[in-house]
């Protein structure tokens, strides 16, 4: 067995321990004589499994009492749809749009109703986050839209959208758990698992309960209203139990890691080695402005297509996995996520040093 | 590791060879240097992963050239709501209601049009199927849909409704791959995996390609759309890609097993040792018309709800898990998949008489 140095940015890297852990508990789960994957969700070691991961997520982001967490399908994608579905009351929502998945979003919106994009970063190719401390935010807005960390661009906002009272609904796929968040600022946080926490097909929704309603849109599929699932304990049908418990083994190794603050300071010291190196060398750039800077997706380029494509190729030889950028950006990108270790980071960095050398 | 026998009705028992292959292929598959669970769903590597299952599904169901195969999430009770809301041209779909299944699936439908109950076997709790062979069936119907094989009730259709020219849609759930079908019958044919084919969270979907179309009903979530999923050959966002890897295992599996054909025959003769005993038993009986009986579904009863708890509970004590019935239904049921060896049968029916001759 031989582990690469995998910067995908989802599916993407998790921890050696929880995957080993896993492997070992296939054929029989701990004594029960059947594997996860077997096991009805009805029965009393998958309860258990479930009930262990939602504490623990409760545990580590400390979300408040009246906020729900729920396991659901289909993605952040099928969330796009789901959230206005439900949040809708007045059909009016606004959209901060700082990259394609809030693109995305917006898009989807305006299926159910009329969704006002309040603030771009279009303009720049997405390489910030805009302004967004005085926005012109109509009053009857049922919630205002962001996409916290922006995957593809390397984006992350650093202070919350003054949404001037209204919910605030984020998806936090690319940065859950990645560092402390104050739940209750948001209304709705969610994010699928397949890049922080877990495999795909799982998306995590945490949602303020006076959210959640009977009164959805018309047309809302009985699987895609919260209440459903809120009142169901996330098993009105059949979860994707096997992806649940693993993210509770990623729970798990947080805890031991020391948590939320501890991790914000690993990703810190991660992601400076990166961009120190990228804001000194003559051939690496970063794409984005400074001080909107993911801890998590750190795209670069060297400004020459075919020698982006030459580090690529030559990264993959040394070990170095899925570092070619996102198809509608180029150049690269190193998405180090939680369970990518410090020496990886390091390692990537020595070796775009010696390719700086070589190709100066 | 002790593995049980394992009667689950869903999630449910898988191949212990599949497991193992899993288990050893968890740190890195097949020297690529990451778990399925951490590659890139646009990836090389996970694109063979998708494409060979998909081979391979093709090839076990026979599946003509005019129909695609769709890997998605949420389920059967998803299904519940995007058959209608991207087959209901009209407005207008009829129902063949044999158990809590088909229920759900008819009272979601009335969400977007008119649903019409052709025909019910609730009068006697499900247990037998109604006599499709010439029912009154309106000729403005979008389709006839059924549920084939009703976990709960253990029955099943033995010959297709005659829907006198309507698109056929089914769900197969609880009977997928365990016989040959002829998938050029039906319009659509779908299913969860998780009691035949591998973990929850992966729902397979074989839809002709004449009613993938792009004039849903308005407010169709783009995720349900069957054409956003075919055009992108399920890969319109991150799939549910271990769960799909392991329905692959399972698909090779079932080829080495010699395909459908030679699986119905295991099946009928695991089934046969069931059922025979249950014919002949002083104390225990079967629940459904002969004519009718699943070969996956084996539900029973002894007629008295404190001796069916007593033999649950000394059946799990020897190693003998999930027989008990479904909540709605009480008694026992033994679902015996594909994956379910014929031993099992056996070893369940020899205790079974072993707590006859206690008990008489």
């Amino acid at each position: 067995m031989s582990r690469v140095y995998n910067f995908s940015a989802g599916p993407a890297v998790l921890p050696e321990e929880v995957l080993k852990e896993a492997a070992d508990e296939m054929m029989d789960y701990r004594g029960c004589g059947m594997s996860v994957m077997e096991m009805s969700h009805r029965s009393k070691v998958f309860d258990d499994i479930i009930k262990e991961a939602e504490a623990d997520l409760r545990d580590l982001m400390q979300i408040p009492d009246n906020y729900k967490v729920l396991f659901l399908q289909g993605g952040a994608s099928q969330q796009f749809a789901a959230i206005p579905m439900n949040l809708m009351k007045n059909r009016k929502a606004g959209y901060i749009v700082t990259g394609q998945w809030a693109k995305k979003a917006f898009a989807e919106a305006k299926i159910y109703g009329e969704a006002v994009e309040l603030a771009s970063s279009a303009d720049k190719t997405f390489s910030y986050i805009p302004d967004c401390s005085d926005l012109d935010i109509p009053e009857d807005l049922d919630y205002v839209y962001i996409c916290e960390n922006n995957t593809i661009y390397g984006t992350k906002y650093k202070t919350l959208p003054n949404t001037k009272g209204h919910t605030l609904v984020a998806d936090v796929s690319s940065c859950f758990l990645s560092e402390p968040v104050d739940v209750s600022k948001y209304g709705v946080i969610y994010g699928g698992v397949q890049k922080n926490i877990g495999p795909a097909g799982v998306v995590i929704v945490i949602i303020r309960e006076d959210l959640i309603r009977d009164d959805v849109l018309p047309g809302t599929p009985t699987m895609l209203k919260y209440k459903t699932q809120a009142d169901a304990d996330s098993l009105y049908n059949t979860p994707p139990c096997y992806g649940i418990y693993i993210c509770g083994k990623v729970f798990k190794w947080l805890k031991k890691m020391g948590g939320l603050s501890v991790m914000k300071e690993r990703n810190e010291e991660k992601a400076k080695i990166l961009y120190d190196f990228l804001d000194q060398s003559k051939l690496f750039k970063g794409t984005v402005r400074k001080e909107d800077r993911s801890l998590m997706n750190v795209p670069f380029v060297t400004g020459d297509a075919d020698l982006d494509a030459k580090f690529v190729a030559e990264a993959k030889a040394a070990g170095f996995e899925n570092l070619k950028g996102h198809r509608t950006v180029g150049g690269m990108r190193a998405s180090i996520y939680n369970a990518m270790p410090k020496e990886g980071v390091e390692a990537l960095v020595a070796f775009m040093k010696k390719f700086e050398e070589e190709n100066a």
